[in-house]
């Protein structure tokens, strides 16, 4: 499926969102749902999502509603989870360790091939039963297992370097929590970040709002 | 500083950006920018910046700009930055640790006071000078330092229990990495939840666009 190129980036940026309620859907059995019954489950409204899915080409039909196994296909293929990615992981302390961890990596068709650290301390050490490489071998081990990307899990000050030997080494998609501006550097390349301070702030502006509403 | 209450999200969703890039510029003592130039910076447009800002009455003046060290003040009141914040940690596991160490809490005005976990392992283990506390100690520590959020890192099938506690005991706001759907138990309490599952898939749609335009 071709994907079409104008579409908005609050379109995309729900994309998600469905896919993970289209699951947890499937997980407790329901196999069909209306455009109103899956608004209301998401807090949005039903024509937001007839629009929003309507950007791909629509996938309710009237008076059906929408199959579940068929439109969270349909996402996953959009999304590009049809196919598997490897990926290294940089930096293996604890946010590197909770990424490698916590995330669903096999389910949703990722694979860690490899974790790499400079802190000479991990060495011996394994994590999810690979060993934590250390940085001088991070060359060799991309030339002879190409990555799909890379999780980037270290200090700002560390990701520069860290990055150009990536690139050099041909990787072009980043999965990025290290607060350093990638696409400033490489503008080429695919990059995700991560800033867990913006949600943090999403949550203060709550507060803030709240606490004066209540006065 | 009274916020209207009709502001998109999208817009809202976007001030922490905002935040971050006024404070580099400030880091790299520009105190004055355009918004064509702030524009380039962050891969907006013009015209989009001042419309958000507008939002909020705006503060660039025709012809000078944005005073940078002015503006980033105002959005930090905007979003609730102003005044200091007590944050209980729920789970100490590498997630928790994780957000512990690598969160700049003292430098946004968030202070951990507390952080709690099921796991006996941990007895007498500190984390940032704080000593990790049986859950048993919770009820306890909450009515007696009484915070002003929670911070979930705890296996979604553990977050239900501990949420009913945290409320029970007066917790109203929670930045929630547990994929529990608060909200839906609690309607009415502030909840940001962080699903890094999420960015990775935004990682994999731009992998994939990327692939097919390439063939």
């Amino acid at each position: 499926m071709k994907v079409p190129n104008d579409i908005s980036k609050s379109v995309i940026g729900r994309l998600p969102r469905y896919y993970r309620f289209l699951g947890e859907l499937l997980k407790n059995d329901v196999n069909r749902i209306s455009s109103k019954d899956l608004a209301e489950k998401m807090g949005l409204t039903a024509s937001q999502i007839r629009q929003d899915l309507n950007c791909f080409g629509g996938f309710g039909q009237q008076g059906y509603g929408y199959n579940v196994p068929e439109l969270r296909a349909k996402l996953a293929e959009i999304l590009g989870l049809d196919k598997p990615y490897t990926a290294v992981l940089i930096g293996a302390g604890n946010l590197g360790r909770a990424v490698a961890g916590h995330m669903t990596f096999e389910d949703k068709g990722f694979r860690l091939t490899g974790i790499f650290d400079v802190d000479p301390l991990y060495k011996g050490i394994k994590i999810k039963g690979l060993p934590i490489l250390p940085d001088s071998q991070l060359d060799e081990f991309c030339r002879d297992n190409p990555p799909d990307m890379a999780v980037l899990c270290v200090p700002a000050e560390a990701a520069a370097a860290v990055v150009d030997q990536l690139v050099a080494c041909g990787v072009k998609n980043f999965w990025n929590f290290s607060h350093y501006d990638i696409k400033r550097a490489y503008p080429n390349v695919n990059v995700e970040n991560v800033h867990l301070n913006d949600s943090l702030m999403m949550l203060t502006y709550q507060i803030k709002n709240r606490r004066e509403s209540d006065t």
